[in-house]
């Protein structure tokens, strides 16, 4: 059950507002306060407040409106918000502002080398993603590595590479956040805060991100064995902690083939678009493993009707020190950037197609 | 490794290459004989013939040539040929034939009910799936259903009742074989013998169908958590025993979340051909479960590249006797159609785009 | 719903009583009408029947008995029968009978190589795991193998040798059967009937086993990826063709790690207990696929209350022609057997307990 | 590579000692320090170094032995250390210390409830549960929930409450830390760290949890789709990190079948012991959820070797406000510890058995 508050309504309306859900509702009432967009929303279990208090709700002035909504997400699911959530990439930055999702055809496109490596890479990478038809630069500084003695990122200097990158090119910068302890620091150089799929349930991080004043967004991957429900609870913590801009992001799951290196559920596209209004971004790179089958997967993501790419993308993709073999050339992002394009041109209706 | 048979070989060159293969190879040899288009072939396990024996082989009169394989499916690689199979489905009946694979840009559309319930309602899907734009009549009369109890098929009537479909709509008839002693009926009655994900890997019928003397096309669906390997294996099965028609269905495989019937993994398609000639049919109904998801994974399914679809389809999806959740309309199938068939047009280069 | 008829029912009873339901409940009606012990029974899906109908039936004089069944599967769930089955293997031949499941706190023990491979190995192994403690020796003579180009087994030839080893020793003898036309051959032979993992859903082989006019006792193995109610209903088709005397075998399922050659899922055997009135037994070797952890989890297995266990054994593991890996020597089958005994024995109250 | 320091090295020899490894090994060598025990070992990645360099590295003074090891996995594996860990719970405190692993063949048994609800509540169970057996008390206080708007534990007042029971039972308590924000507070109250199955890869708290100075047990649960690699890879992580004491804890892993909540993968036991010194835990009421399988899981984990268990326990299970449905009483909980210690005796060889 999601509250709307009323904008006028005092902040004596509000106390009351709280001291009456109190005596409503049950004692153990986990209610949590946010605000969504210009809106400030109270949100509380649907079974936790009867058809007769709810009337009494309705009347309270402090209360604009009541939208129960059925799933344990609330904030994020399509009950309470019928449009696609827009989301401004790169916004107050010496960047090209690039907006995801909302009314917009055109799918964003963000590539980039799995790991920062040193200046003259991410600056090139960076030049020909631009070059390419990108429009984000992923680069991993913080790297979550499943083995404490492999390469774990440049750390801050690689965010200080991914900052000059995006001087030089426009190109707003995309990386993860592992960390609470390093928020600050990380949000002070990226335009968006990428959450691994290690830490899709890492609540206390979620709960941070959400909290954060810049109110960058976020792209939230999905765990490696995560339902659809578990990872919009987990959008959800974000959302409810204060920050709407979440995309979501589909990296492949787990499962019991090694030809790949995980299994893509592209389903999710059209299923996420039925249930949440949060833009969905598709990882090829992650979810296949493999980069011969990065282009297929790329034309299908965006025909499944997903609103952006993220891409592994490197001059060299042999040489990359980190996921070389998933990694494309940036030549080849060229190519699945101009058919994206196309495609989602023409499933969205912007294209007449001429048959020959 | 794979020998193809010299043409010109006498009966009695024969019998002494297949003495030398027993003298240079391992005595437990299984090598198995069978005929590839015009060419008859002998496969034996890669290991069991050193390079040395090769040579010898190579010389012999009934040897035209070698092919080492490196994978455990030989006949069903591309290493063996290069080209993607062409299969013509309803050759020889009262039917439209229909290519699949091969050089054709043209995605295939099967389409129909989950089963054959009366006379009345296949006759009247068949006229609407043609009118929509498919190709091949779809629809059980034999089920394999999970319990004993529930409905398995009209059986023989409803063999009788496709055959009926057929002759008045010239679309030629895709349906179930479940069993060895049904299979003379089932293929005197449809122009493509499905095998159902569950037989996937019962090798007597597997078997059965690559010897039966009508050579008809064979949709082989991918068993519930079969690896690609298995299925590719589940495959040479069938071409080692005489049917080099054989086409690839994936229909989803089992996960853990409860949201879709099963996971679609759309990435089988590009892998598959890199690995095999067969042409890779996909079947969005029983990957998804859900109607509603299946006009976006049709699309994508052609946009990664898959050759046709098959896809559960009735006047009216409700009624459908089984599977009616994930049953679509044959208005929503027109659209499904026009849309595949554009889609491959455009990734195929046959048709140029006028972006507005 | 089971319909238990009453043993004095005149033929014309029986008709008349059919006719009644035809009546009372659905026009599709799937009944099946099969014998459980001394009594015939008629199984119907739960809904057809309402409270109603119900109380008509239990007038009828041909009606015994009515039970209402809220599963899927009705004759093989504990609601139906209380009592764990009772299943005698090797009744009528020249071997000493073994009873698994029942009152018996004996788990019975089949152990013997994966393939027959000739007179020599598997007579010697039949001496050795008789002398280790065996009850039932096991081995492979049509192999269902993943490649057309792997050892298949020796076939005929390989059932003969497991009766000769079965007259040297008196051990009973099981052995897979792939194929309807083979069933009658392999019956003549073994003295329990195993329905590989890959057939658990291959319904005509399921009935034609049920329907076998020899009753012998059945060992199902669950698919790779078979939910537990997909198994029951797997056995059910057994039962209700006819042949009550079903034994289910776990042997793991399909999992994502590598280290194991499949997931071993103990919680099946409390489970099943709970659901079934089927008696339990376990692969450990198929399970686990390394030898080296067979001895604790066929511990592990007794321990969860399993009836009994199947393990792949040979004299010299290391030279087994298949599946080497996860063979143990009877060596460890001896260790293994006194040990599973000896739980048995103290899990099962019949033993006291000195602690030193 | 793992190169055990010698303990008279002066700070001289190692400073040398690490400048010859950065000559001879690659020049972004992640070497890891730490302390094991009362010796300093160096980690670094097997391939850094090459067996001429192995031979130089032996010579210096500062090197005492040269451990290779083959796995990604380094301090943690048998390879490095032959003698399973022997790890003391509730050392320095108001409580009776309890011996993990080692030489001890007394199966540890933790339990308590999912969540600290109240005083009462707590104490009551902290009595029941040392007067049933139980050694080490269990209890959330904060708890890692699916949804922002369910019951996420008493915070810090659950941990005071729990520190309250220790006091009047004597039973040290184990408690999760989500956080390193909360780290040492919850340091200050525990003796047990519990990482919960969504935290086994959040890599800033594994860490923070090894540079921890006190160094308190560890127990890991198990990612819900992780490797085995994965898993010791995450413990490494600890160890590493400067903190040896560290218990995995197995608690099923995600799987498509719905009946039971996890699937409770058993082989991890014996699997575990021959990769790894470090004990290993079952957690019989999340692997499956339901209470009446937890004592034949807790049976079958004693008999593949376990070194203990972790089970919800509550006076009423069916009050307590999470996981009711997998909470066993304190009744059966005193039956499951005698069952445990008893199967431990004869297994272990320390009890002989005398049977009827």
């Amino acid at each position: 059950m999601i509250i709307t508050i009323n904008s006028q309504a005092s902040s004596q309306d509000r106390a009351q507002l709280m001291s009456l859900l109190n005596r409503l509702a049950d004692s153990m009432l986990p209610a949590v306060c946010t605000s969504m967009g210009s809106r400030e929303v109270l949100v509380i279990e649907n079974k936790a407040i009867d058809p007769e208090a709810q009337q009494i709700l309705l009347q309270h002035p402090a209360v604009e409106k009541l939208t129960p909504v059925k799933t344990p997400y609330q904030l994020v699911s399509r009950t309470f918000q019928q449009e696609t959530s827009s989301i401004t990439i790169g916004n107050s930055r010496s960047s090209t502002p690039v907006t995801v999702g909302g009314t917009t055809s055109v799918p964003v496109i963000m590539a980039g080398p799995c790991s920062v490596e040193n200046r003259e890479q991410i600056l090139r990478i960076a030049r020909e993603v631009k070059e390419a038809g990108g429009q984000v630069l992923r680069g991993g500084a913080f790297k979550p590595r499943t083995s404490p003695y492999q390469f774990q990122g440049l750390g801050v200097e690689g965010l200080r590479l991914l900052a000059e990158a995006r001087e030089e090119t426009g190109l707003p910068v995309i990386t993860e956040v592992m960390d609470i302890a390093m928020l600050d620091t990380v949000a002070e150089y990226t335009d968006v805060l990428q959450i691994g799929a290690r830490n899709m349930q890492n609540y206390a991080l979620l709960q941070a991100v959400g909290r954060h004043s810049k109110k960058l967004p976020v792209l939230l991957k999905r765990g490696l064995s995560a339902t659809i429900e578990e990872w919009l609870l987990a959008a959800e913590y974000i959302v409810a902690s204060g920050n709407p801009n979440v995309m979501l992001c589909e990296r492949g799951i787990r499962s019991y083939d090694t030809q790949t290196r995980n299994v893509l559920d592209l389903t999710c596209v059209p299923l996420l678009q039925e249930l949440t209004h949060l833009p969905v971004i598709i990882d090829p790179s992650h979810a296949t493993g493999k980069r011969e089958l990065v282009p297929a997967m790329s034309r299908a993501s965006i025909a499944a009707g997903a609103h952006g790419l993220i891409i592994e993308t490197h001059y060299d993709p042999a040489k990359a020190i980190s996921d070389a073999r998933q990694t494309i050339s940036t030549e080849q992002l060229r190519q699945i950037s101009r058919e994206a394009r196309e495609l989602a041109h023409i499933l969205r209706g912007d294209a007449v197609l001429d048959v020959a």
